[in-house]
């Protein structure tokens, strides 16, 4: 039984019937539609939910799994307490890292004194193994000696921060903006070269207000969405009560 | 004489010598460079702002004019505020309005009761009469009646909440997304369709925290960057004086 109900439910999942983010239908109203009782549509979502269609919260209801992954930009973002909020899991993967003369921007957000050396580091980040973000991270070398391989171990900036001693840091404003991905951006991230990117550009600070990072991140615009302001928004984050 | 030293700098200008944002040499260096007095170099000054290179900020210097917009989104984010503060001249345009049933993001967005209607005013948004953005804002039509004719009249949001005695507003958070322009959207940005727009989408809300508005604007990337965050960032806004 539940299986035909099941079935009936992720064709309409998959034909867009319920927007991505929004909550399905009650249990009762579930029950009433399909003339079964509690148990067999408890078995159906969960059996949705291990399909990747739908996710199940406890004692808020069942929502429509939503691709967009809604990135927070605030003072405090952190890169992996942002997915994890979205029950998305949070990977970075290091391509390449090299100690470079710095570009003229970096040098100016990191306030380096000409000659100064910064260290360059490629990153994939990944939510739920779905690349949505190429970046650069460029550190002071001076400040932080090797921070290549600890970057590489610790998988984690606040991790590499820490490690250094810097117990906290805040970002700087960021500017967003977009273009069209080069080639091997569009090829990296896995999306065609027609479809654009989000651009964020920040600097995070330590407590004393020293740069300590400046990074330029490339992200695939279908894959993410930022979000800016007060988390009491109407943005339909998955999971955000205030959609209740 | 200083006709002379006007073509050279304008076509270092034009050739990109001085990146846009950035403050030219200063009155001594110019005069050591050209062999001249300060009043030539003031007269060349005047002529190059006059052809929109440069951008003379007394007692700060001159910069090199910037096309970008850089666009602050805060909880107090003013479009025409925004706009001077880079020198700027700010215009809305309203190109359309009308009343109608609002889609489901609308109404979710206002919090408003099935049936209840919208005012859509559409709108093109100038800095120095380049058009930088086309929006959807969307008024509860109850609460603002008649709002077509009064945003029309006023062509300002904050004066038209004040016509309807809202002395002030907040913007609660902003989503942010990309994504390539449809043909009309590119026509009326006068861009072409393979370059990206910025999307935002936000709700204003009045000192009761009770939805206002909500607008969707799409800003041509190529014109605008959004900024975010602590204003004393190390975001190359022409005019910010942490630039010096």
């Amino acid at each position: 039984m539940w299986k035909q109900i099941e079935e009936v439910l992720a064709e309409e999942l998959v034909a867009g019937r319920y927007p991505p983010g929004s909550k399905l239908p009650t249990e009762p109203e579930l029950m009433a539609r399909f003339f079964v009782g509690r148990h067999t549509i408890r078995q159906t979502m969960a059996r949705l939910e291990a399909r990747g269609l739908v996710r199940i919260e406890q004692g808020r209801g069942t929502f429509v799994h939503d691709e967009i992954v809604h990135y927070r930009i605030s003072e405090r973002t952190r890169f992996s307490q942002n997915l994890l909020d979205q029950k998305r899991d949070p990977t970075y993967r290091v391509v390449s890292a090299c100690e470079i003369v710095p570009p003229d921007t970096v040098r100016d957000a990191l306030k380096l004194a000409s000659g100064e050396m910064v260290t360059q580091i490629d990153v994939d980040s990944f939510a739920n193994d779905v690349i949505i973000a190429v970046s650069d991270v460029y550190f002071p070398t001076a400040r932080f000696p090797n921070v290549a391989s600890i970057y590489t171990e610790l998988n984690s900036t606040t991790k590499t921060y820490q490690r250094y001693g810097i117990q906290d840091y805040i970002r700087l404003s960021t500017r967003i903006s977009s273009r069209p991905p080069t080639e091997d951006e569009a090829r990296r991230l896995f999306q065609p070269v027609s479809r654009p990117l989000l651009i964020t550009r920040k600097t995070d600070v330590d407590p004393d207000g020293l740069p300590i990072s400046y990074s330029e991140t490339c992200w695939c615009a279908d894959r993410v969405e930022l979000t800016v302001g007060q988390s009491d928004s109407r943005a339909p984050v998955p999971g955000d009560p205030k959609r209740e």
